[in-house]
């Protein structure tokens, strides 16, 4: 996780500075505020600003409801309220900005979720740094033979080490290239008068998806739960949950109960159709229910068992 | 203005409170944080949270063009070329939150605007309270004879007095009405015991649209921005204006640097289409230009040469 | 359900037009296009426009998934596995515009979802008809006693007489001084020649929140499912659920697979919590699970006994 | 421009079949709808689908706008004055989906686009295609000595040569290297039976952001506006521009009355400032301006004088 010597400077007087404020604040994540947090190879997450706290979701959500909320009079009840019920608004109140370091393959991934607000650094104005994300080896894995998007086991032997050489070689030369094409030095100084050097915007495309590029990313906590259940979920490819694990964290200090709650009703949660919830009721009910008077699938069936503990996930 | 109890000591808790933070703050903001800012007769516009200041816009820029704004080093020059090329993204990086008490038909207007998050009082769950607006005698204006969406003088006289006694008379009485439907006395108990009261979310519909409501309202400076461009504009509603209005001073006490660039190029600044363009050109260059040998509609006309001055400005 | 004359003239004529395209059509919608669906009293649902159709959500997952989709062959298992792991951007593929006429405190609700596109008559430019919602005998609900949001049983004998008539006696009166205040006839001709007349965008606040607006309303469908979701449940207010039920009858007609994997996952569809769900896992297992040993509250208790069939959903 | 036998299939499929509906059409449209519009070496546009024309944008303004637009009574002139008031939302009623193939950092400059869907083919369930983009020699182009983010004269003889030649190899050797990994032959099959193979979503990272993708985008004409404005003007990298101009003539198509006033107040328009307004209301009434008693940086007044066609655009 290279920092940059200026990142850094920034990084210690963001940290210094104490200045008054009569907003909501949260010591548990004043204490993180501005710090990098690693992620994977070089990669790092950063909180760089955040508005309210877990009482600002339940002011909002009092306003809605007016009076009539005096009943559920404690935060962490309305807080588990609003998230069972799908009152999602009020979570829209809380804001958090992030600066993050990530590579390319994962900003594509990320970059899909929409209602965010993004600034990443232009490799129209400016030459990408020469950092770019290699595989841990346990996380070098083979494609999944069950599952068309997933991962298998791990690579081994021969096989891993000749990948990762050519993960190495390939993004290495392409840098390289990248650099002889620019016809720059690391000063930005032109290295042979005799070359005009390639357009910046043009040289970029020979740059492999692993390389890093960074951003600041700033959304809602309404949004950013959606992404959560997106992107910490197991389906996730690990790269990207590699973030999302520590947005988690963050977002525990940040706003305790909410977090609570959404462990609860959408991390460990599960959906039911009504096919699937009938059966449920019949099963409880001491019926014995096959896979063909199910009225499911046997897909569904198995998703639904496996829901209900009664066997593994499928693949 | 009249605050409940309940809002009053609201405000003077997070007036009082001071803490520490690590994330960038405005004096100027925070000597107005929480303060009810009078609007209209009832109405007021509290700020009651925000995120970043000119320097995140600064900040968020520089991510984006990396070492290719060195040279615009300045950050009041920085923002105000942002602001003519339209480069949106960096005002996103800053987040307001009002409080605001408004007429229904001022929310009416108000909710267009979708890139927002609101939390209103629910006249489902809640009694609203008895305060509707009244315009001012200054403000009780005729239709515009020129323009379909207009005001023109204001009423006088006795039409100016049976106008106000009628909206005033109607707004009370389907206000009595509204709370004997409900059954219900100022403590939310049954009045008559023999009655069950019609359900909130029925009664409410008796109101008059200028009947108060209240709503959290949350937004981006870029959005904020294209708002008041559209509502602190002459051809608003005055209603509506005078919110912009006060928002408009909120935001230049929060990032002076910008509002400064939006009051010049887009509050005080124009568009000119490719034929209203090529009439100025001919004009500076001497040319003779009439309507009709301009390429432009008599409409287009009118409105080009009240821009530039040379008359004043159609109905 | 009155129309004008107008729109009588444009149904009409876009009912009897047949035009040749290339692109996908929907016989049974077709059949609808145009036609004015009665809801309310005088309310109504057009569908003017659409895009797509349930071969529209299956192209653009298939160019997702690419080759990897080859064995989820059939359209309607794709679309229920869409539909159930929550992959929602190929439903944003269709699209739907409605022509819709409501009363305005039923467009406040509806307005609240953002995603979407809306062009409403505005009472700037134009006069409102004279027209407005009076809820049925069986729909004139008394105040839930157990829910804050919720109807009770219908009013009955005087109280309903009464509470109905002071309904109608107020929107007509204030309806009657809005024209005295525009003073404007039928036909829009000043009335009282000594008189201004009070501006539109001003006299229109005097009208009670029953009165109807009218509006085109655009929207994809997987934000129009989760306007249903929310409007066409149980807890939604009848008056908008009334539309919900109307726009789901047109959604079976335009897209059945999807229409029929989102009765199955969301309509009939339930979530369970990470406590929840170990509930259900315990009594599977044949144990006995008492409240207090539950993990939940006693409210979220009784939700899931509702759920589960055990006991009546709560008040 | 290489199409699969697929698609090539479905192509003329769309193409063959018509059907007839009561939707507002538009025969230019219908023309070219399917086919595969080239654009760069290997890429295309194709419009798969799209609701309503200049009709849809006039019925939604006379909705807003209700008796009183009457007197506008030609469409022509009322899409120009939604044009230049900024009266955006009628232009939301009309919906266009595009599928496009493009180069990867194309596509990352794209998506920033953010009120759009998006369905793109997904390298984490398929293999994407063996093509790359590669300039043709007139967009070899080299930096801009004058502008960070802009292209100069293009690169000539031996530099030109050995930059495209690296681009060529380093492209090749890493698809080469993709497959290799991958461990899969073109029909999918396993190549060596003693290695796993590294799953999809990892192999994926050793490509060069030249490589192509493809995806489904859906937006209404609002928002295309929008993405055209900001990418069919000159400031924009070619690339992108090249497929923005292919959607100029597919507006000019479907909406000519819209794509008119688009060209002519947003195209072809200018935005003064008020400081720049100010200059151009001096200089109409006969006064000798300078930079220095202007009120402009000398930044502002360059750019000024050259909109006003005095001196040439600053590079």
């Amino acid at each position: 996780m290279p920092l940059t010597e200026e990142q850094q400077r920034e990084i210690a007087e963001g940290a210094a500075a104490q200045r008054p404020t009569r907003r909501p604040t949260v010591a548990a994540l004043e204490d993180i505020l501005h710090a990098a947090l690693p992620v994977l190879d070089h990669g790092f997450l950063r909180v760089i600003d955040y508005m309210g706290d877990d009482g600002a979701i339940v002011q909002a959500a009092r306003v809605s409801y007016g009076r009539g909320t005096r009943r559920v009079s404690e935060d962490a009840g309305l807080i588990r309220y609003l998230m069972r019920h799908r009152h999602t608004t009020p979570f829209e109140m809380c804001e958090i900005k992030f600066h993050v370091k990530l590579p390319i393959f994962v900003a594509r991934q990320w970059i899909r979720h929409r209602m965010a607000s993004v600034n990443e650094i232009s490799a129209r104005y400016s030459v990408l740094d020469r950092e770019f994300y290699l595989p841990a080896p346990q996380h070098l894995a083979a494609q999944s033979e069950l599952n068309r998007q997933g991962r298998g086991r791990s690579l081994e032997g021969q096989e891993a080490a000749e990948v990762l050489a050519l993960l190495r070689q390939d993004a290495e030369r392409n840098y390289r290239h990248y650099q002889d094409m620019l016809n720059e030095d690391e000063a930005g100084q032109r290295r042979d008068p005799a070359r005009a050097g390639l357009a910046r915007e043009l040289a970029r495309m020979n740059l492999t998806l692993n390389v890093y590029t960074q951003w600041y990313w700033k959304t809602d906590l309404h949004n950013l739960f959606h992404f959560l259940s997106l992107r910490a979920d197991a389906h996730a490819q690990y790269e990207i949950r590699a973030y999302a694990e520590v947005m988690l964290d963050v977002v525990k200090r940040w706003v305790p109960l909410a977090h609570a709650a959404f462990a609860d009703y959408r991390l460990g949660g599960v959906s039911l159709s009504a096919g699937g919830l009938a059966v449920v009721r019949r099963l409880l009910a001491g019926e014995a229910v096959t896979p063909a008077d199910s009225g499911l699938s046997m897909r569904e069936w198995r998703e639904l068992m496996a829901v209900l503990g009664r066997v593994k996930e499928p693949g």
